[in-house]
């Protein structure tokens, strides 16, 4: 189901671009930036804003930031004001609407004694109000809310600027997240470098790619092509609209140094002895665009693994195996093959829905869900329907789909989630409904098929969801040990469910 | 593939309401027709507009039009003005763009002696320069380019109002009919009464929805449950959203009365001798929402047996079948269960990208398509692929596609086509690109394979599609037949097929 | 005092132009006709339109019409689309706001069996409901509330366009001013012709510039400098800032076609024997701007005598003369001229207040014309004054503005009004407040200055009114007379006076 | 002449408002401040900008800001989210427009330890550059260019907040005076206060109001009536439209403390010793409106004086006197009064040309500034006219000016400016072209009345300005000074009169 439904959200994408060669570039990095960020728009719809810097002094930074979709703050016009050089660095949000809340959008710019720093960033500090404190008890305002400023003000702030000598950014870095464990992932723009950093733990996604030339895109000659540029991304899955090829993953604790000339690491922080790096669950389940690639993995392929274990953990007799659209419809597939069961099609959606500014009246806003699906009956009417959804979290739009196909002529109506309940909150960059509202948390999660109105209804197990991801990770992994032993030791992969399971990567009073 | 890639459109969507009982009615009008129109913004997204009637005296007919989708026009605030009475009419479509060219939208308002009367309309007058030629040779002034004008307009001149009395609004929609063979359907409305017209061809559909109390839906109840009022629509996937229930078709040549009370045919103006009625066979393989139903079957159905068909006419030796998203998947699952291939997806499609209003470089302007489409690659690597697309009319968005599945790993792309191709422009409300630039009539037609860079290409015959229309109609009329059999003769069933075959269903000279 | 404040308003404002030479031409026509808009936007300031022909065919006019103020209508962008060839007809209006009233907006176009016809006008038919039966009583349908859409048809319907000759326009015109004996200036553009009219009883004001190459306005080289083409317009204040010069009026009941070449008169429509002509008094008092000329006189210079009148008529003990800002400062010149006492000014204005969109609490109302504007005290104090108005109407401005004047402590405040006060109704083109809303139809009318709070309010009588604006013009007339004797006669000139006296220049049930 | 056609601008006005009593108050505060701003657009249109504070907690500031007039950034719905509490702060800007350039609107608001503080400010502080800088070494980053950024760092950031006690806002209002001597005139609030403050120079106004019951604003009662709060304000002119009294001025280095209860002076920080203070003789001759009161003087009598002492300079053999609308006006009056020439309106303003979105072509951009003014030729035909600008700074607009009056039948034109030639930059807040743009430093000035077409051109000496601004102040104090000796010799009064003179209040590399 889509996000807006289950009350769930991202809060943003980061993305940045440089130019190879000397400038003007052939590459126009604003537009890129701009298609990027478009590539992004699933996880943040409601601001975004591009920084681009001049290169050397540091001194003119172009800014455009706006309150909606990227196509709609990002005209030609505003692109135009932006071309200043080979580098920039974009970001796409939610926020709460009004336009004084544009000052909360990233990339956030201030100037210090040696230039100016532009900041984008994508997660939460998990001890953001303490940094809040010490800033302030040294004096220092903060004139936004956001963790961006935060970030940004303590990479100028400490160690102090005592001289004019240029500061060590990387040393700067490493303060920061020393001070900070997670979650962050953050591009830092001065002059004419981006810096892209993980936190150590590896809680949100980062990944390079290779800007190509785009006639050698095809067949073999891929690998020789003429590289044109960086760019790097919260998801590859904004590479394929600009040309660009997936390069790595930025790794947990990483802080790289890209630049015209390359790509370079400058350090790995690590983690605490023993812990694990902890990558948000969620964003395989739900958050991520099913063509991303986590960890060496489609996100595409770990949904339909969840849809095949969930055929396994909670089969059932039925006549078809359906989806609610568009983004359970890996996992529907996945068990619709487990099974053997046909994959039938029983609802299609309105694409023209969006956000209603109408308020209905009582008798049109009993009909709810209606607006955003059509329901197609001939495909099921007397037949016993298993629907896949990838998570159910408030519960309050299952219940009205389910009717509508019982209207519509559905002998049976079996729900099958493919993630298990959300039960807590999540302080690293997701927004999840308070835990009173939370489905899993209420009194009716006892006999939740009766609650819906379903035959049935069963969420896959967190070990379910835990090894469709990891499956195939630890596949390769093991593949690699055999050949180098003692790294995997310090990398030791896990991921972060919190929000399923209580158990934080961190202690959360940090 | 998407409307806008292909390059032929619907041309508008009409709907109408109704409340029963007396003014104020619970039942919100032009909140009811708004949702009725979100649910036909698929066949018009450049303008929209509804008139509502204060019932008796017609001469306060309130007005709301703009361009833009109908969530953006209709706002809370411009529907509270349109709060009048018990009925009103709405449209959408397609306009060229500029303020101006609002006048070009519906529905149209003229104050007649006996009052306004409005009209919204869905065709193309086949005969429209030789009707407009005739009203201006009498003096009347033309102000818009538009075949709703023209029809408000005639309605209004002939017969002549010479006197004071209610002019006989049937009367004078027959003589239209006599005027015009087709293509409208139309909706007039004239103090608290809507009049449903539909050609004597049925060309373009037009289908009546009873409202009934939302409480009422569920379960067995519906039948008896009270009707709040009628709706009259384009299409029938817009009734699920407002809680109307299906009723029936206006028949081709109809003429239909909907007042508060009732539903009642008032006359039905019959086709030529031995002409069969053309329903547009392009509202099943493009236009039309897949949950909508005409001639007793549903969209979606008919999309699936041409999928089948398409597996026994053109069948191919693959590891898997796959669709462009979104619009042909029926047809793909279709072709997958008839020939026994896993039906598996490859594209993903990028929901933010919409209308671009930024004009890309050259080198982002060849990534093209990539900007819409992610690619699931790990699903077909080394793989070989049918590809289903409903339709391949300029031959430019599927190349890029296989192009790109190509250079993610696909081993064979195999394109099927689930309709024939367009070879003549309609006359008849569809808007086709000019014959020039149908890839069917170019000389790479005859080596498309090689031309679009597929392993093969093959398109459904127009006898397929044919029978893949007809063959439950024909199978629900011999049922028919058995029982009553004179009807039959009368009701000759065809379907339009003249951008395919040429042949038009009347004389285009008429 | 500004127009807004007194509550009655001119309707319309028109513009033509047409450019000397072949096309395209040096002269910028859309533009020209933009800035002579802009130059009568105090004629009407709620919409804007502008229609250019392409001359030969008159088959694609151009039409661009938006909401707001011409400035805000015309963008640089919309211009560029007007652009066709020499020649345009413009408007600007009140309406009420709405985009649905868009419809109602000028110049309204109708295709006609010989093209594209385009009318703008000012002035309002005092007989327009009879007019508008008649159409449809044939069967004409109406789509506007507009005169100039009534106007349009009654040209393009009698007599019937039997064949395909080409119409004879100035029949057309000559068999509506027949119909229809006032009010109306009107401008009707036919391929590459211009038609300007002024109604039999001359109403509303028209008068004709000759554009001319803007190196050869200086000095005395400009009687015979090149023209580059032909204006015509509602005031000639709008000549200065396109680089015209002032050519001469339209005369009541002339019919002038304007093409590339030359301004002809083709016929004069007389009025009935007897029957003096009938100008808008309240033009020189109130609507037009003070730098235009009618009648052979600048407004200013009228306005002036008004003033001078006014203090022979109601002359005062006191300390100063001053003006309610911008509008009757004219009249307080003329006033303290005559009597001999010093202007000076009390009052000034915050020309940013503009259109308050907030509704301000009670507290706030209460303060009411104190936004407008600010208090001169040090001008006045211990002062007495006599403060000159153009026009007190519904009498709820002056009243709080004597109030701000004696709290910063004026001795004394007399009132002065330059113009009579208004009891009647308009039924020609001016919007007044209804008869109940006027104070000279109160009670309260009979002590004026005691409901005012001022110490004595004195108008301008009618005759005072009549003679200041006639005295040059039958000066200048008895002067003519000496030389040519016979037309004086029949060019009786007279003014209405119908919102002063109750009588107006035709019977009302024409 | 209107200050876009000079080419300076004032840039910024500051608005406070508190509500006495407790809240709910009756006062409704944002309306106020938006009716305050409104009354100070004159001093900047760019943009505008309301924080309140919620009183107690300064936890939760509301704040709105947008580009374009007051009238336009506040609708209702804005303001309603604005009712938190008794007090507010506003301000109204220029700036370069762009979206980005919101960030720069003031107030500005930062979070400090102690809760939030928002700052309102109007000037520029001389040695911006080097506390930047300073603040920047210590490893604050500056997120905007702006002063207002700058000063509530400052005011946060010194001396440290070693622990969580309220920290003393005088005490860091006074440090933050010792290090920027001039020029600011600024509000800050904190929780329920606002600090008004104005620099030991008295560079920029501001003055304080007292709100009292509208009731009572009448007659004699005046000073006894209910104070319902206090107000703060660039001008005292603003205070009209709300129902405000003219209480004070805040004195040069003065530190007013304004609660719901009182208004009191907290300190006063003195100049150095010998020092006069500096306000900008500007404001009187050019940005103040005319009804605001400086230094107990009427803004318009100061410019009516400077008028007098004008004609005493350089008198004019001529027929009459007349002014450049409107701002001109009052020293026109007074030239006349002086000299017994008559006063004479000889050019009406266009009040709808605003600013014009349009490029003209070539012969349209030669018309230039006949697009602003009409030309009451009757007038002054033949006539030897004495026309009073009020500044001549570029040249560029009074050129054109009498090349219209001469072409429209003026025998001579005299132009004598009220004020002396501007010839240095300004380093305190005003925007003044570059010194090469100034006509006073152009090889043209030796000739000037050639250059402009003049008969004759004569400014007002610096003297002349000084002495028509001082006289009445210089009288005053010579009044108070016979009764308390000992003040006036700190209290020394002088003006910047840098523009004219170059001699700075302050060295400029303070």
């Amino acid at each position: 189901m889509e996000f807006e439904e289950l009350g769930i959200r991202e809060e943003c994408g980061v993305f940045g671009c440089i130019a190879s060669g000397s400038w003007p570039a052939e590459l126009d990095v604003p537009h890129v930036i701009t298609l990027g960020l478009v590539g992004l728009q699933h996880r943040g719809q409601e601001s975004g804003g591009i920084v681009t810097s001049d290169g050397d002094s540091a001194q003119t930074f172009k800014v455009h930031k706006g309150m909606g979709l990227i196509n709609h703050v990002f005209s030609e016009d505003n692109l135009k004001k932006l071309y200043v050089s080979n580098l920039g660095i974009g970001h796409t949000r939610y926020s709460t609407s009004g336009i004084s809340e544009l000052e909360n959008c990233q990339p956030f710019v201030v100037e210090t004694l040696h230039g100016k720093i532009a900041v984008a960033h994508n997660g939460e500090l998990i001890n953001a109000k303490q940094l809040r404190r010490k800033l302030m008890r040294h004096g220092v305002g903060l004139s936004t809310s956001s963790d961006s400023e935060l970030i940004t003000q303590l990479l100028a702030f400490t160690p102090p600027l005592e001289n004019d000598d240029t500061p060590d950014w990387v040393a700067r870095i490493k303060n920061l997240m020393n001070e900070t464990p997670t979650s962050y992932s953050l591009l830092m723009m001065h002059k004419d470098i981006i810096y892209a950093v993980r936190d150590p733990y590896g809680n949100r996604p980062l990944c390079i790619g290779r800007l190509i030339s785009v006639g050698s895109m095809s067949g073999k000659g891929k690998k020789n092509s003429e590289t044109e540029g960086w760019v790097v991304s919260s998801e590859s899955c904004s590479f394929l609209s600009i040309g660009a090829q997936y390069y790595r993953e930025v790794l947990p604790g990483e802080i790289v140094k890209i630049s015209r000339y390359d790509v370079q690491t400058l350090d790995v922080v690590p983690r605490p002895e023993g812990d694990p790096s902890a990558f948000c669950i969620f964003e395989y389940v739900y958050f991520a665009r099913p063509d991303s690639i986590f960890e060496g993995q489609m996100v595409y392929s770990v949904r339909r693994r969840c849809g095949q274990q969930l055929a396994v953990e909670a089969p059932v007799e039925a006549d078809l195996v359906s989806t609610v659209p568009e983004s359970a419809t890996p996992a529907a597939l996945g068990y619709a093959q487990k099974c053997g069961l046909p994959y039938v099609e029983v609802l299609c959606k309105n694409r023209y829905v969006g956000r209603t500014f109408i308020q209905p009246n009582m008798r049109l806003r009993q009909l709810g869900v209606a607006k955003k699906f059509g329901v197609l009956s001939d495909n099921f009417k007397g037949k016993r329907i298993v629907l896949i959804d990838d998570s159910i979290v408030r519960g309050n739009t299952i219940s009205p789909i389910i009717k509508l196909l019982r209207e519509s002529g559905a002998k049976e109506v079996h729900i099958r989630v493919a993630s298990p309940p959300i039960k807590f909150p999540c302080y690293m960059g997701i927004n999840i409904p308070t835990k009173e509202e939370l489905i899993a948390n209420k009194p009716e999660f006892h006999d939740l098929a009766k609650y819906i109105g379903a035959d049935s209804v069963v969420y896959l197990s967190v070990e379910g969801l835990v090894s469709s991801v990891q499956e195939s990770i630890k596949a390769r992994q093991e593949n690699q040990n055999s050949l180098k032993t003692n790294k995997s030791r310090v990398r030791k992969i896990g991921h972060c469910t919190a929000c399923l399971t209580g158990e934080y990567p961190v202690e959360l009073d940090w």
